[in-house]
């Protein structure tokens, strides 16, 4: 039987400022109305069945991803939460122990959930391929013929030509090697023998778990102890971090490498992204809400709805979002990861979290802030609930601007429809509910001296915190 | 007796996104607390009298002028009229006249309102020395030694020197020249008998007349039929534009030019602005709220408290507003005028107004809108009040988030407290007003499925809109 591994726990900072810690890359609706996450799940249409796909995800996300995979109906169950991210090998190697334990013979497909690729069908046909080859007990891993001389990506040296069944032909893998310089990428690109590390793989879980066993003895012992996911919260502090690639990929005997016949990005960087996206004669990336003048190769992104001008610029990547902007020569896209260090060493919000805050409810949206007072939108989405609270510091002014909400105060339950409003005094239990099928949105407007998110005691939660 | 005209009714474009239609760049604040305008009417203390300060601009700013020119102690009654902009000839004119009136030895002092002076010291000095030319019953024009070989200024060449009065020089003038182009330009840089065209002028209003009489006889006679402001709406439609320079100075026999003993600027530009900011090491032009990395000449000029940031952007300007980014080449800023041009024949909103807007009785900021709902924030100066107003199709809720608000609705008054809240129904005749010393903030978020500026029914306003 087949299954999918998604790996779906990376805080990926080089998507900044579009991308922020608590909302990282795979959640990022890049193309189209799917996330990449989303767009993953759906290439597997066919080829595993929800059930049997598995997403590893760091606890923060947890909400996130229930909520994208919710359309798919891959059980809540089958997310798997890892308290701290340990890299690849760990996180893949708790899937194959907890899937081996349900079904021994599984195979396994360990995607990556922020890449991008197109031609879906040529993706499945890869990987029936791959998945005739692990059949023989081979770690598979799906090579990319490189496309330029990227310094960006690991490469994989091949050497023999080999066949798994009639008409899967594999190659044998020499090495991997990890991203080169300029002048090593440049020889790479030249010689066939060389493809892009795509980070799909394809195994059985046990083959998997022998290779750990064999060059990471340390994890293979910890990952033993774990027998149901109630374990991992306890195992998990103690385990190292590594990459599958270092830990194993670079040791194993074992490998096999199906050249990809679809296109493939790993959407490393904002200058990755403006390539797949279409331009104007002048190689603009725009929109209605962009002018250009005598500007070329200028790619404009933009969250929000602000007006984005720009005259005699050139070659230059404009991410814009409500709270921060960014402004990068596409040469330098890969530095935007050093700019996220140094806004981490700063200490500001702009790297962690959007203007719009996602929770498991729903969403809000700090429209202003001033001396005792803050201005938020709230948008709940149908038939959730926040948590029984009270606030210490602050009353909040509720009114209701489109659908209704149920609203419990002092114990008391009311209903408040749309051009309705509401007054929440400081110090009173109250509760907000959407009981109808439509969002809600309510305007709050919270007073007082102190207005900060952790003013908040819960007595009740649907969420657990 | 002295008199100073300042010309106050410029659209100025150049300065777009900070600069709008209805904001513009003589009521912005560039450097420091005053605005333009401001610093203008402070450089004139000990020179001219507050009474005798005349401001001429566009109907539309008189709101504008009155609230910044508050403080000086200028009578309301010397803030004149233009129904439309004429450029500077019959401004000037109609204030020659209007004065002159009034005191027929008036000396004038023409002040452009949007430039920018160092050292107001060497200004006045330069100042008393023009008033001693003029006294001759000359046109004397302040010319301003070539900094560079600039194509963005008008120049002016001298002849001989004279003397006014005992060490009072001053230069017969040979002609006034247009902007040149480059090669020009640095021919003049190089030749000591060039000036810079400041568009400050001292003379006579009498003599100015008559040197209207005999150059522009059409606006003479029109000038004629002005007898006090209340004629001006009547006359003005039919009066052609023209400035002065071209319209007089270049035709007028009887020029003298003072060299200005001061740093001067037009601020005709965003690189012209630049120029006068302190820089970093790199040459960039930062804030808090800045964060360059591997850039130099950049300058960023940030209203509203986005985080902008940079990677390995060169000699760039970044002008960001709430609303409206521009990013420009910093040789390429003479071309914002024509962005502006692009953006009025696409008729964006981004060209008139900024999301704060200005009222007589304060401004307000469109927060948020949405199908069905627009959120406010509303700030009322301290004894001031809106229209006895009414609307059609929607409700307003008004929460005070500062402040106290003294509110009439269906005829009867109550006050409103900071924490309180009150609620409007469509149709109900209602009016609001900040009765303490304090500014008074309130959040308005209206309900209604026509939310336009327009549905407003006024029964009673204390600015006759």
């Amino acid at each position: 039987m087949n299954y999918a591994v998604i790996l779906a726990g990376g805080v990926g900072s080089r998507f900044w400022p579009f991308s922020r810690e608590l909302e990282p890359k795979q959640f990022m609706k890049v193309i189209g109305e799917d996330s990449l996450l989303q767009a993953t799940i759906q290439r597997l249409k066919g080829v595993v069945e929800p059930a049997h796909i598995y997403i590893v995800t760091n606890n923060i996300y947890f909400y996130e991803v229930k909520a994208q995979v919710a359309e798919f109906g891959i059980p809540d169950r089958n997310i798997i939460l890892e308290p701290q991210g340990k890299n690849t090998a760990p996180a893949i190697g708790l899937c194959a122990r907890l899937i081996s334990r349900i079904d021994k013979d599984a195979l396994l497909l360990i995607l990556p959930s922020d890449h991008y690729i197109k031609k879906a069908g040529n993706f499945k046909k890869t990987i029936k391929n791959a998945v005739a080859c692990a059949k023989r007990d081979l770690l598979v891993t799906i090579g990319i013929k490189p496309a330029a001389a990227s310094t960006g990506y690991g490469y994989i040296k091949v050497s023999t030509k080999a066949k798994a069944a009639e008409s899967v032909e594999y190659f044998a893998v020499e090495k991997f090697l990890e991203k080169p310089g300029l002048n090593k990428a440049r020889k790479y690109f030249k010689d066939e023998h060389f493809y892009w590390n795509s980070g799909i793989f394809i195994w059985r879980a046990q083959i998997f778990l022998d290779e750990v066993r064999k060059y990471l003895p340390k994890l293979h012992a910890s990952l033993k102890l774990v027998n149901s996911v109630n374990d991992i919260p306890r195992i998990w502090p103690r385990i190292e971090a590594i990459s599958v690639d270092y830990g194993i990929m670079e040791h194993s005997k074992r490998i096999a490498l199906i050249p990809a016949d679809f296109y493939w990005t790993d959407l490393g960087s904002w200058e990755a992204l403006a390539e797949i996206f279409p331009k104007d004669k002048k190689g603009n990336i725009a929109n209605n809400n962009t002018l250009t003048l005598d500007s070329r190769g200028v790619c404009v992104f933009a969250r929000g709805n602000r007006l984005v001008s720009t005259i005699g610029i050139k070659d230059t990547i404009i991410a814009d979002t409500p709270d921060a902007l960014l402004v990068c020569d596409r040469n330098k896209t890969q530095d935007v990861k050093r700019l996220v260090e140094k806004l981490k060493s700063l200490n500001r919000k702009e790297r962690q979290a959007h203007l719009t805050e996602r929770r498991p409810w729903g969403s809000f949206t700090v429209l202003q802030q001033g001396i005792g007072f803050k201005i938020k939108l709230i948008e709940l989405t149908s038939k959730k609930r926040l948590s029984l609270q009270r606030h210490k510091s602050r009353a909040e002014h509720w009114v209701v601007v489109s659908g209704m909400a149920k609203i419990t105060s002092d114990g008391k339950e009311s209903f408040v429809r749309s051009n309705e409003s509401v007054y929440i005094p400081k110090g009173k239990k109250h509760r907000l509910e959407n009981p109808l099928r439509m969002p809600l949105k309510i305007v709050e407007v919270q007073t007082g001296m102190y207005l900060e998110e952790d003013d908040i005691e819960r007595f009740e939660d649907d969420f657990t915190r």
